[in-house]
């Protein structure tokens, strides 16, 4: 078998292939055990794609949910609301799949009928170029702070300090948006200048996405990393063996808190508990700027006991099985996100810059409409 | 394939058994997917039980060395160091193994040869049956606290409380005792007491206790629970879901720091963040009244790699299989415990009553020595 840790060529989450007319994507269900790139030619494939998570990531969804109404409009030119309806119910957490959804409806509302497939591809493609920009400026803001943070750990007093440890949660990285990542972004960038960074990836179950992802792309770039399981991290921290948390974001309040992946509310606790900062790394797309607050406030999706109860793996011969792990039949809650109220995050990472988590700070980010 | 889920004839976590003169444990590496009883009969079969973790729970392995002991001595009257050394270096983190080692030790310091070997069986024997009193009175010690928060509850104004609900961590049950448990005693005396009980289990990465064992447990007892990752209790706590918190310990220092499974302080933190008890239950053989203090003093279990690289469960034909969930050749920390600073903990539930988690309340119950 192919060791799919053996690098891969360069090649973004999701990207238009003009020879094909069509939508190439990494299908992330077979990480790590396979590398594998699928096309999405119709609606059905796309919201196919988003259900069954061969894409997830909020920016990379919305990038994605963009494409799926210009291949919608490509079969039947007269199907937008359809698109736009089915796209959007396939997610229901990620604010960015309804933020790129408005953004295809607004700009496509004053393009008649047989300009609408031509006007669609373009915005999709244009919104694929500013996703991998944004990424890169994410990355940038946010390296500042790692530089700063391994400068005054290199300076402090017998200091033997060979690394800056930035602990993670689920995959917040390029394969979570086009390119580059959020989170990782940010460890991609300080790692570019020069700050030794090693990684402790959260294993983020149920669905693994720290291990199976996380590992996968950090391998593929060469940055230093250890996998531990979800519940390690507070340990870690008293330890003083992390200095900084970096995650991304599904959706945020106007104040501040952060919806992401479940867990992620554990990890801020022990990191405010352990006087480590904490950070949020997100486009401003995945700021919900009708929501005053986050806590109690965001419609949690409740996913599937499946996710939970069952696992799937290789075995010795390489060959992938799925296994019950749980008793037959145990009733199972799996809630897919939670929020992490503002007093416990440093600050939000954009693309225009690093804020505090406050209402102050971030209502004047509000984006113009689109 | 027979559920292992149906109801199995009342069975301790280990017993004596006169008939064959050997040791009966549950073989726990089997469960959920099987009911097996493994028989003890030697000084090796104990200790590759305790190391593989047949049996597990700090209560338990120092029932099981106790009879490693008497094992031993039927072997070989003369070797008692031999035996008090590899028992004592099987697991390093359960204070209860040393506590139970030295018992023996000075059990059988007066003891002539010829009278040595039936000695060690009376004194297992009667550790069996105290650990099964103890845990009994740890249970009713608990469940006055849950009669209580249940009676607060349903007396709230306009409340249509229909449970109480109770998270646990682990497996701090019948299955980490000879019977009744530590955390899991509370839940059944209060049970029994009409506190209608729902428990929330942590699956407890990474060798999935929760799920396996404490789901199973309750089962037999037909206890209401439902399973969720280790990532999801601080949500539900913050949705109001959880009424109080009950974990047990592998150590626990004299200013009431709490050494417990790897995660355990996460669910501190976040039961402390929104206001909700959380109690250790444990024997006052668990408490290291040598340990003026837990957090950064005792050594953490680091763990194989393979405990978190691969899980086994079985297929959909019944057929057991171990797969590998990451990228291969990934590197892993797997730190086996945590502790939870004294400041998180509400009270110590012991066979003796409840304390509050500081030195003034612990240290006057310093255990005459053995």
């Amino acid at each position: 078998m192919k060791n799919p840790l053996d690098m891969q060529p360069r090649q973004q989450s999701i990207c238009y292939d003009a020879d094909q007319d069509a939508v190439i994507i990494i299908d992330q269900t077979r990480l790590p055990h396979e590398f594998v790139l699928s096309t999405l030619d119709s609606l059905d494939a796309v919201c196919g794609a988003i259900i069954s998570m061969q894409v997830r990531g909020a920016p990379l969804i919305g990038v994605t949910a963009a494409y799926g109404v210009y291949l919608a409009l490509r079969e039947d030119p007269q199907q937008l609301q359809t698109a736009l309806d089915r796209l959007g119910a396939t997610r229901p957490t990620a604010v960015n799949l309804r933020w790129a959804l408005q953004r295809m409806q607004h700009g496509l509302k004053k393009v008649s009928g047989s300009q609408r497939v031509a006007a669609a591809l373009q915005i999709a493609r244009a919104m694929e170029r500013e996703d991998v920009a944004i990424c890169a400026a994410i990355g940038e803001h946010g390296a500042n702070l790692l530089v700063d943070l391994w400068q005054q750990k290199a300076a402090r007093a017998n200091s033997d300090a060979t690394v800056l440890n930035v602990l993670t949660h689920c995959n917040a990285g390029a394969l979570a948006t086009v390119d580059w990542g959020t989170a990782l972004a940010v460890v991609y960038k300080a790692v570019a200048r020069g700050v030794p960074v090693h990684v402790w990836v959260d294993e983020t179950r149920p669905r693994n996405q720290g291990a199976a992802l996380t590992c996968w792309e950090l391998a593929q770039n060469k940055i230093p990393h250890t996998l531990i399981v979800d519940n390690a991290g507070g340990h870690l921290m008293q330890e003083g063996k992390v200095d900084v948390c970096v995650v991304g974001s599904d959706r945020t309040a106007i104040n501040g808190d952060v919806c992401n992946k479940i867990g992620t509310y554990l990890k801020a606790l022990a990191a405010f508990d352990n006087d480590i900062p904490f950070y949020a790394a997100l486009p401003l797309s995945t700021i919900d700027f009708t929501l005053a607050a986050g806590v109690g406030q965001i419609p949690i999706e409740q996913r599937s006991a499946e996710e939970v109860s069952h696992i799937s793996g290789v075995d010795a011969a390489g060959e992938l099985h799925t296994v019950r792990v749980t008793p037959p039949g145990v009733a199972i809650n799996n809630c897919g996100f939670d929020v992490t109220p503002a007093r416990l995050i440093r600050g939000i990472i954009t693309e225009s810059g690093v804020y505090a988590a406050t209402r102050t700070a971030l209502a004047p980010l509000a984006l113009p409409p689109v």
